[in-house]
């Protein structure tokens, strides 16, 4: 188990070698983004051998929770990006839980927050099964958009990853 | 530039040596969550000297858009996250907006949703002044949740990451 004193010396050692980065406007803007699930077994870095490109990491690699983030890039950074991916994986812990499995737990554990529990949502998968439908509706999600160029909703693509074989499987 | 050509083949080679990954329920959940943005010169992976360790990456790392994740994950793994982490940082793309200048942006772009930009919201910094302000208002926000331990509230802390000097400054 990493402690956060562990991270803190880690930095304290990183900073005596760090490169200075360049201004925002000397940047270029990432082409693509990728939602990926956050979970450690699918190290978007590594299997694309890249620094992660644009990868918005959330639980599960949902579109929803950071669809105002990819309206933001489109905002300021006019016509750059070109490729949004989305890529859920093999035994995530979204296939292991259910909305309404969840509310459950959480209305024992707080009964008198009822109607908040109830205003929750995250969209899990609920099975193993609905994986690639989940990349479906993600997809769907994306292309309903009206802040999003036609252009870039027509290239969205979206994936399987496999835990266990490190391959993609495309979604159609 | 990166393109998708590239980044699937560098997956179909990456795939050729993957070691298969462990089922989750053999799976230590990661202690630490970290709310980092997505900005490349942020290299979480990096100045911690370790995979990214939970690091809920989006625009900015705010709290608020992934805030559905982490209470999924106090839900699910009862007690195994010991440390929520929030990191802003100097020259981030959220202090060059506001939320209102967006609103205009997009407005003069689509003049038939006001209504619909009207319902937007970033929480952007707008000034690179506000981002000491924009970490404690992350940390305020966690500590208002109902559905997170108090332990964990209690060991919740924010950082201002420096691109120039790779080093974390504690927000206190």
């Amino acid at each position: 188990m990493t402690t956060w004193d562990e991270l803190w010396e880690r930095n304290r050692v990183y900073s005596e070698t760090h490169i200075p980065r360049p201004n925002l406007p000397d940047v270029k803007p990432s082409p693509i983004i990728i939602f990926c699930c956050i979970d450690l077994r699918v190290p978007v870095q590594e299997f694309f051998q890249t620094s992660p490109e644009g990868a918005q990491l959330n639980c599960g690699g949902r579109v929803k929770p950071n669809l105002n983030d990819l309206i933001f890039m489109e905002a300021t950074q006019v016509g750059a990006l070109q490729n949004i991916i989305v890529i859920h994986h093999t035994d995530c812990g979204f296939t292991y839980h259910t909305d309404k499995g969840l509310k459950e737990k959480l209305n024992v554990r707080h009964p008198n927050l009822v109607a908040e529990v109830d205003s929750l949502s995250w969209d899990t998968f609920g099975s193993s099964d609905r994986l690639e439908e989940s990349v479906r509706e993600d997809l769907s999600l994306l292309r309903e958009q009206n802040f999003i160029r036609q252009e870039l909703k027509d290239n969205a693509k979206g994936y399987v990853y496999d835990i266990k074989t490190g391959t993609l499987k495309e979604v159609v």
